[in-house]
């Protein structure tokens, strides 16, 4: 049986990683069943086969391959038969700028207002790690990173211009029908919707409506999952 | 002849808009000549035709375009034996993303810093309705919009992530090669070098390289352009 290591919260069926949905929508897309095992920020061991400490980790068979992104290459040159997540050579290459945008934009932008939310939620063992890391990386106490969060989400809707656009032409980031570019930059708002109720769209923003269809997508599968009304 | 509505500042060959650049570039891949007509936020009549009054404005045998992003889509299915300006149907619609992000992101954040230069380059005659129009957008006058650009610039570069994380990955927001979606972008860096020698870049940053590459497309097509040392 396929596996994908998933990161969990204390409760094992809280899953919020979003490079981990990324992983999972990708793999709904091919129509590929998987298991999903719940991991925590500690549990190096689980995964020391990968030789690195992350996940997503997905075992197929007798391989395995880390990293979102190299998961999804792995996906579509592996079962090309199935519905393709790039659309093509040069669709793999532009994808990768939606992805680099949720990397370097999306997420850190809405780590300031789910931070705390998230230790919140975190396994006991993994607390004293995250909110060490994390406070070393903000420069400052999670307490103090949200603090300002219902003042600074204005700015972060400013920021999605780039995004409403595009939504305003088409109903999704890869046009009439998602490819890997929705699911790179989903994560982002399902990670926060799985681990806050911290409200992160207006109702009217064509952004919203997308994360709907996201989220309605493969049955259900990320609206279905363990989160909050977002 | 085909021809293109370009803007231009007071010397006729000064051609600096982000959105012609677009233009230029896309018909270039396409390997298609082009004529091109200086022009000026103040010369409506000429471009009546088109019944909308910015440029570009492409003229091609009896008919024409506006809108750089119409003009691609224009170019990509009249001239489908030539090279793709989008590598496929998924790869237009992602390319949405990487124009969006130009138009909404990195072009406002550019403005800045050269809305000054782009007004002393100016036909007299544009003048004062670039001077009105801007001053009202930027709730400034251009002076104070420019005053702490030497220390803004660094927030600027941050903001490139996204950009700078794809072209560590590979030579093209294409790819291998060049596509649209690099010419959407590289239309605010060339706005930039041809009416300001403002340094927006540090040379060792990968964004540094990849405008060079641009630049020396199509025979320096853009870097032979007038224009500063950028």
């Amino acid at each position: 049986m396929r596996k994908l290591y998933d990161l969990a919260g204390a409760e094992a069926d809280r899953r919020f990683s979003p490079y981990c949905w990324r992983a999972r929508m990708a793999l709904a897309h091919k129509g590929l069943e998987v298991e999903t095992v719940p991991w925590r920020f500690t549990d190096k061991e689980a995964i020391a086969f990968s030789q690195q400490g992350r996940v997503p980790v997905l075992v197929d068979g007798e391989r395995w391959v880390n990293d979102s992104w190299a998961i999804a290459a792995y996906l579509e040159s592996e079962y090309p038969d199935r519905p393709s997540l790039f659309g093509g050579a040069s669709g793999k290459a532009l994808s990768r700028f939606h992805a680099s945008w949720a990397d370097a934009f999306l997420q850190p932008s809405m780590m300031k207002f789910v931070v705390l939310d998230i230790w919140q939620h975190l396994d006991a063992k993994d607390r004293d790690y995250f909110r060490t890391s994390r406070e070393e990386r903000l420069g400052k106490s999670l307490e103090a990173a949200v603090a300002n969060r219902d003042r600074d989400v204005a700015g972060f809707r400013d920021g999605l211009l780039p995004l409403r656009l595009v939504l305003k032409a088409q109903p999704f980031l890869g046009g009439d029908r998602p490819l890997y570019a929705d699911y790179a930059v989903f994560g982002g708002f399902q990670w926060c919707r799985c681990i806050s109720d911290f409200k992160l769209l207006a109702a009217e923003d064509p952004v919203h409506a997308w994360r709907q269809r996201m989220l309605d997508l493969f049955d259900g599968l990320a609206g279905r999952a363990k989160g909050y009304v977002a």
